[in-house]
């Protein structure tokens, strides 16, 4: 079964640069398979910061994590810098998801490439409510080349 | 679109339970969605090291996940406590995968599950080596019913 | 300069049981030294939890950790089990310190001894309060031999 | 008892800046008490890396971390960007110390200090080994002010 080929950083729409740590390499010398979800969480977190898409206490919304992935296509350890690729994937009514590349040193070819499906609740139900226009509208910048 | 229905402790093969850490829980008092993989990892770890199947340094193999995923169904916190529940999932010629539910407590829900896709290595070479016969006997225990 | 000798299981009042996680090893094959103060961590949740003094948001205090510290004696590795054993240390006013000691799988001796410094503050102001006695109380069945 | 006035940046030698990640920060909204450690352990692996002082295997040393302590002074949280300051602590003839303040953004005041409490053994034996002169000239990069 042939594996598709890994993303390149022109198939992302937004980077942050970020650090490895000691620990995060395991006993084989390389990083641990959990740590790529705890950099997919960190750049998302940027992202949203950055964007001002504000969620949870003192916003009406709640967003959630419902499922996430990774394909592990190359090697990275600690001291390597990755740079954290964003870009949306699919888009719906209340639920989105985020596609993450993961970057080694100025490697074009990412080293693993993954993704969250997020929904948007209402805070206080925790039902999921319609995305609004103005998170809609920071999402088109998200899409590669925009 | 409708989720499938969260899996229940029989459709798993072998249990271990997993203990969570105060650290575990984030800002929102859940359990951050990179730790399911740690807990993912540590059960299929031990289920390999109690089964025999060794891999790494002093064997000939070297087992490499190439994906992970894991879909987010309720939540769990610290201190809950965590049944990791473990089956074989695909099986093909040099490849299979786990799959894996997470049981707070003693729900007979999962409160999430995931996988691990896997793939057989000679430990020199790095290239796919077919499963021998001792290992595919082993993953006969992983079918749930088994 | 010589080294203070390891505590054994006898010096330590009150004990709880933890796992370790595959990714706990690093490239050494052994804990990685930050993962000692999750144990430790850990160790002072379950027991505070279990004795009821409960702290934080719903109850008039916050406490805070000023200090910590690890002495390591010997390697502990996934996939051993450890033991906790908590103590109380030092108690002041509005102070006190947890001595915590591990021990890997049946060893009398531990692994690592550390400890916990902390202070009990109001939860409004963060200014340093007194103990209340039902604290205290509490504290004097962590002397060992209690 | 009077605390020591924490440290400033001109009482460190050498800086490096590191990340903070979602996952850092605990329940309370702050960095977990471990990940100053995880912090602390990055620094040093990243000075004895760009200072040539190789240990482990294919060298004839291995360093032990024998002790670690922290002082918590302030809270950090991510997003907050850390700069590691560190300085040499304790000299003697085969230990030594690694003295290591955490800055929050451009505070010039330490929110944490901590210190690794180090000892070179003989790779082979694990045996305490003296310190070799071209590891001592290292460590005089390391003193403030030099």
């Amino acid at each position: 079964m042939p594996r598709p080929a890994p993303g390149r950083r022109a198939d992302y729409a937004w980077f942050t640069r970020l650090d490895l740590r000691f620990n995060d390499n395991d006993v084989y010398g390389h990083l641990n398979n959990a740590v790529h979800y705890q950099l997919f969480d960190t750049a998302v977190a940027e992202w949203q910061a950055g964007a001002g898409f504000a969620t949870g206490a003192g916003t009406p919304w709640l967003d959630l994590v419902v499922e996430s992935g990774c394909r592990y296509i190359g090697e990275a350890a600690y001291p390597d810098k990755v740079d954290a690729g964003l870009r949306l994937g699919r888009l719906g009514n209340s639920s989105w998801s985020y596609e993450i590349g993961l970057f080694r040193n100025s490697d074009d070819s990412a080293f693993a490439e993954g993704f969250f499906a997020m929904v948007l609740t209402d805070f206080e139900s925790h039902r999921p409510c319609p995305l609004p226009d103005e998170i809609r509208a920071l999402f088109e910048r998200l899409r590669p080349g925009s």
